[in-house]
């Protein structure tokens, strides 16, 4: 067991991880054969799975299970697996199924290295069909695009007052979570919604400058974090703490935005 | 004056005309140097007007003086000008500011022509960041991507249950409006907000199969018609007549979705 490990190795498999996972997505996006339903979420409302969730997450787990025998794979579609390296693989194949079955190019694919510290190192947003992969590490990110590799860089905006931000569901909210949304959506200029992992990656390439979300589990917050820090931006859970693999998250352009946000945020945090 | 046109012609001058709005638009699409805002708006919120805005629309208009110069142009950024033909062109050039201030995908440039009996012809629904421009007629729509040109199709869902809708902005809705949709959400499957004419797009595509919405100009309806229905979906106003230019509209992949819609929408019809 090490925690000694050679980055861009790790880097360059990720990149290859999303180009697997758009590999067997892309037959089923906007040609969905059937949107299934997970067994016994019928009643609650609608939580789509599809074939493409489950073929992407399947073909990286392939990958690691020859590149990286020894790092586990927590994914949302199927069992965890053992880590006897300390290191894990985070796979969200689809955030954003509701996007995906809509038939926009705002689900992303989610893929994470975390350490045997619990901290996400590498990170990846990728959204293929605009061709826009986001990826970030400790001290950098970038964005991929057709035409080229750039850094992104945070927006720096410093006043909420003049902020775009974002989250995908108000409506999800609890009461206090959603008194603590309505604040910063009353004190900010634009308010946008339905973008998942997508408005993170948005606030590395530096047009967004703040997402507040809650409830998210392990592989939606683990691939974010990296990205935003890379370009510079901030990640907290609703308390300004280290953010955990889960729960409440805000990240932020700059430390005035988070300062302004956390004092709503605060008194809805868990 | 004459009604009598090659429409083949004034589709080829449609998609100059995408194109010489997205070359104008480009140099600003996520950097932004300034967003300004219309005089006397301040007060009452956030309404961007871009450069972008300008520039394309003077580039279309451009076009239009030189290639149809007996044909009047109505733009959201410059005066209306006077038609000698009956016929007039409908211009937004940056339909969805706050996403294109947000960097977001879902922006568009709206196109249409109207012939002197005040129907829209021709409608162009571009995004020329994922690359789709969609593009209607009487009887048939055409999506053209980088890997081609396809002709598109609603999705036929005949039931609200199982729908996939869509509206910009619930907040700005009337009380009356906001009972109609609430109603809509209720009952379908899944809802999607801040898209502006995208959404329409994805009805011709085939992967939303309901948008309702009010308070639209124009420049902003007369480009959505021909697409929506040339893909063999419906577009009405709140009452289930022929829509206006402006106002409330409903577009709809079925007629069963839409019969099922205008039950609430028309107790909320202006």
């Amino acid at each position: 067991m090490t925690s000694i490990r050679n980055i861009a190795d790790d880097i360059a498999l990720a990149r290859r991880l999303a180009d697997a996972a758009w590999a067997a997505i892309r037959p089923h996006f906007r040609n969905l054969d059937a949107v299934d339903h997970k067994s016994g979420t019928e009643k609650s409302g609608f939580d789509p799975v599809t074939e493409a969730d489950r073929a992407a997450e399947l073909a990286m787990r392939a990958l690691i299970s020859t590149q990286r025998p020894d790092d586990g794979v927590t994914g949302e579609e199927f069992p965890e697996t053992a880590s006897t390296s300390g290191w894990r693989w985070y796979f969200d194949p689809i955030d954003g199924t509701r996007a995906f079955v809509a038939g926009l190019p705002v689900w992303t694919t989610l893929i994470a290295l975390v350490n045997p510290e619990g901290v996400p190192v590498i990170g990846v947003i990728d959204q293929p069909v605009v061709g826009e992969r986001y990826l970030g590490w400790p001290g950098g990110a970038e964005m991929q695009t057709p035409e080229g590799t750039f850094p992104i860089r945070v927006s720096g905006n410093p006043d909420l007052r003049t902020a775009t931000i974002a989250t995908t569901d108000p409506f999800i909210f609890t009461p206090p979570e959603q008194g603590a949304w309505n604040h910063l959506r009353a004190t900010a200029r634009i308010a946008r919604y339905g973008l998942d992992a997508y408005a993170y990656a948005r606030i590395a390439g530096g047009t967004l400058d703040l997402v507040a979300e809650s409830g998210l589990k392990a592989w939606d917050v683990a691939a974010l974090i990296p990205v935003v820090r890379g370009a510079g931006g901030l990640a907290t859970n609703w308390r300004g703490e280290p953010p955990a693999l889960g729960g409440q998250i805000v990240c932020a352009a700059s430390q005035g935005i988070l300062a302004q946000a956390l004092l709503a945020l605060r008194r809805a945090a868990d």
